[in-house]
């Protein structure tokens, strides 16, 4: 078996939590005694996610600010971590980053596990939160007629991430140290139609939410607020910014600064469009593992 | 920094969660809207905790098993579950090692997160449960004058391995695939002052809850029931068996099948002693990861 699409088809045989959302979202979300806990779970490897030579400190942050994003996009208020870490140089380094971020999101720790490895270190985080608002927001709710919103300028990581190692701290920082949108999540939680966090590129996860949502998603390139305008389609297929991307209803506004990039629509032969181009496969669109 | 303790010890500096218990427990435990749950996450990695050649059928087992074990010394019923996957070879062979463990312990999938590595592979699970009892057993309780007692047979795991590849089934079946004691662990958590799951060996792992208690914890190695009675102390001193470690006030009953096999005593100069010798470092115990 080769790729991460098809062993998550494999992971559909088991027998699957109804908070599962049958692993269509990012998080898995939990009714316990009246409340609902919204789960996800990340995993950075050396090599793969961060460069061998990366300062720990951002890679500490980054894998705290990742997992939390995920909670953020479903309006949810971070309550815990657990880690799993792999030993080796620069440990503390590490949690320096992390408690920087913790802090950043008001976030504790919760436990973990601790390995030593013989290679590539990897490292993985547990984020539990508490949803704000039910029903928690899926990438499955945009509704023909509504309008696609997406915060912030796009490719301010990418921009960050081509002046590394040796650029300024200001340039870097949306690479190397991303903001997860909680207060943003939570305001927009009650209002919108579906919401997801942009990790793998606005395109990719576009068309996620398309697919998820059975629908086609217009998106007006020009509209996107974006960190080079000179790499304009770079920036909307590059990942990492960690901007909340959401669908409102038509006369919605957004409780929270966002721009309107583009629109819901009856599905057609393509999940989307790019300024009236259809796009029928994910590949080239953004981050894809395989 | 080098060593497990060494981390643990720079994670306190960390917030942490009241749930986390000071870093000294196996699990977290989050109260939630009237409910507790129960929380923990393991790791597996390539060439540390599974040979490279491994059935992947009985890692994916494992990793179900080590987690929920976490879940059954703390009497929770089993939720679900989070994957951290690194893709490789024999993804199948894991998803079904896997469902095997989840049908046995009546666990579902929640999510995850897969990746791809450039060299060892490794595995993450965070296990969640419901606690049926409340207060959720600690390491930290067992009281002067309590009772010590150990369920099953301890050294199976290691008669198991070392006939491994070519021993038959049976015999290498509690290596390969270790049981997670849930039901025996719901029985007994309205009635331990301390329990917890043997995962390093057990006089390593009385050693720790004898520290998190601190008492001392005196074992009579012969009263221990060995799978090897040749090898008595490596029996006591390999992990992987799984069995639940508890402690229960003088002259109450457990409520499952289990031995005595010594004493709490006020802290003397070693937290543990066996057979009366006093043992002051973990060293040589059992499996310490450094």
């Amino acid at each position: 078996m080769r790729g991460e699409a098809e062993f998550i088809s494999a992971l559909r045989q088991l027998p699957l939590h109804p908070g599962a959302r049958n692993l269509e979202d990012d998080t898995a979300v939990l009714e316990i005694g009246g409340e609902t806990l919204v789960i996800t779970h990340d995993v950075m490897v050396e090599g793969v996610h961060f460069r061998p030579d990366q300062d720990l400190f951002d890679v500490g942050w980054k894998i705290v600010a990742v997992n939390i994003s995920d909670l953020a996009a479903k309006g949810a208020k971070p309550i815990g971590l657990l880690l799993g870490y792999t030993l080796g140089r620069d440990d503390q380094r590490f949690v320096a980053g992390m408690h920087a971020a913790m802090e950043a999101f008001d976030v504790a720790l919760l436990g973990g596990d601790t390995v030593s490895s013989p290679s590539a270190r990897s490292f993985g985080i547990t984020a539990i939160g508490r949803a704000v608002h039910v029903p928690v927001p899926s990438r499955s709710g945009a509704g023909i007629g509504d309008r696609l919103w997406v915060t912030g300028t796009l490719g301010a990581a990418m921009v960050g991430h081509d002046a590394m190692p040796d650029g300024d701290a200001e340039t870097t920082l949306p690479y190397r140290q991303p903001r997860a949108l909680v207060a943003e999540g939570q305001q927009l939680a009650p209002q919108v139609t579906a919401m997801m966090d942009i990790s793998d590129g606005l395109l990719l996860d576009s068309f996620r939410m398309a697919e998820a949502s059975q629908v086609s998603i217009a998106v007006d390139s020009k509209a996107v607020p974006v960190a080079d305008p000179g790499r304009r389609m770079e920036c909307l297929t590059w990942g990492d910014d960690y901007q909340l991307l959401f669908t409102l209803p038509d006369g919605v506004a957004p409780a929270v600064t966002a721009t309107c990039i583009g629109k819901v629509e009856p599905r057609g032969f393509a999940p989307l469009f790019v300024d009236g181009e259809p796009v029928t496969n994910a590949k080239g669109l953004g981050y894809l593992h395989d």
